[in-house]
């Protein structure tokens, strides 16, 4: 049975977030009825990250297993197709991978972007996609104190207090905070994975090192003492976009995990490569 | 009594359009109602260009008369907290002119952004904010042609047959089509004045250009043609942006204009210098 991998682009403030739930419409669920009406199967899509509601995706991964092979510029052309009329979510890109591909555990790397408007007026065109901050930003000072956070950390302070992650061990590998145009400042983070909240909990906090109202010592302070309480507020999802998910050459891929690990016995391989960062959201 | 020049944004997505109509809900009376909330005064606020339903601004420029004085910051902050709900409009700027200063007829150049998604999936975070093109656009090509459009011109084939403008002869200034991130193609127009649907009408022109089902020379045809029917498809407003409104010195405004020019006596002043373009959609 051919395994695709689609690349998707979505508008998150449309949704209840990527994965399936009781309440409102996902984005996974979205597209799995675009793949019924395409091919006719009822089919799981697995995704490489489970982003919160209002959260956006410009490169999120996932797979799929359908049971007849398709050329992938129609897999990936039929399926816009049907999702054209919801509007909110585009495949980017479908391509056939071998079966030992999965979305989730066979990332390398997760890449977001957080967007701040920072102006004193409100956005308009922008609303829903970036989070508006009024009082000027030291944007020097919010990369200076970001740099503190690179490397391996215990980022409890970090993450919802609703993040499943028993290990709160991650490491981080990338995090810049630079002007843009348009009167943004663009946050850009990189990690194999993290931990739920963890971005917008960092984008809240480098907010108030930019505001003057924490120094960098406040911030890694915060981060040493792995106290929830410690952290700043945690900014809104609509800054929030997961922009690229990287995976390792075909040959690392593990065999298809068959059913998710039981509390019983801790995954360590869901626990500290698969888990999708923000994706745990 | 006071007069203050206004810089304003919208998404045009969810108005009417910029003026006043008796279906749907404009930008114009959005802010008045926030002017009236703010000073307790019916006030007319005058647009530098008309724009269409669904055209945006991230420059509309317009001026309103209020009866007390207020600094310029509270305005624009007090407009800003009434008009936050609304959500589509925001207040850039507000500053305090001499009452020679009229916000249609001081302009001396009006600039526009056309934003064209140039992919083969449609547009999800960017819907309503861009035209979606899928076929692949020769962005050089269109850039030579548009390059045939600069100067004085009549410019019949490229204006709506509702435009109200009697004399459809205008300077233009700027045509360029360039490449920009994201897979987008912007083509960037500047002039005095435009005619209505003058630069969707370049728009949906220059994309057969870029189609290849369009030369140079069938562009240069329907330029001279002067007959509307030779016009390409009008690109939808989406993709349209008024960014920026120039004004020339204040020692040549004029004195303020009392009454619309009737059609018997032609004003040349309105109609050769005050049209706003994509103004008189």
């Amino acid at each position: 049975m051919p395994r695709y991998k689609l690349t998707i682009e979505y508008d998150g403030s449309t949704y209840c977030g990527w994965q399936r739930q009781k309440n409102g419409i996902s984005v996974q669920e979205t597209v799995e009825r675009a793949l019924l009406a395409f091919c006719g199967e009822e089919v799981t899509l697995f995704g490489a990250g489970r982003t919160d509601a209002g959260v956006h995706a410009t490169g999120q991964v996932a797979h799929v297993d359908i049971a007849r092979r398709w050329k992938t510029d129609t897999v990936r052309d039929a399926l816009n197709a049907y999702l054209r009329e919801e509007g909110g979510v585009a495949i980017l890109a479908a391509e056939e991978v071998s079966d030992a591909f999965d979305a989730r555990f066979s990332a390398s790397k997760r890449h977001y972007l957080y967007r701040i408007l920072n102006r004193r007026p409100p956005p308009s065109i922008l609303k829903g996609q970036v989070w508006w901050v009024w009082r000027p930003l030291d944007v020097a000072a919010m990369d200076r104190a970001a740099k503190r956070l690179l490397g391996t950390h215990d980022f409890n302070t970090f993450r919802s207090v609703n993040c499943q992650a028993k290990n709160p061990v991650r490491t981080l590998e990338r995090l810049d905070v630079v002007a843009a145009p348009g009167g943004e400042v663009h946050l850009h983070a990189s990690a194999q994975s993290f931990l739920h909240n963890q971005i917008r909990s960092f984008a809240g906090s480098l907010k108030l090192v930019g505001e003057g109202r924490w120094s960098e010592g406040d911030l890694v302070a915060a981060l040493e003492s792995r106290d929830r309480k410690r952290c700043g507020p945690v900014a809104p999802p609509d800054g929030l976009y997961l922009t690229r998910v990287d995976y390792a050459p075909e040959a690392t891929w593990g065999v298809p995990r068959a059913a998710p690990a039981s509390p019983a016995s801790p995954d360590r391989h869901a626990e500290e490569i698969g888990d999708g960062g923000e994706g745990e959201e």
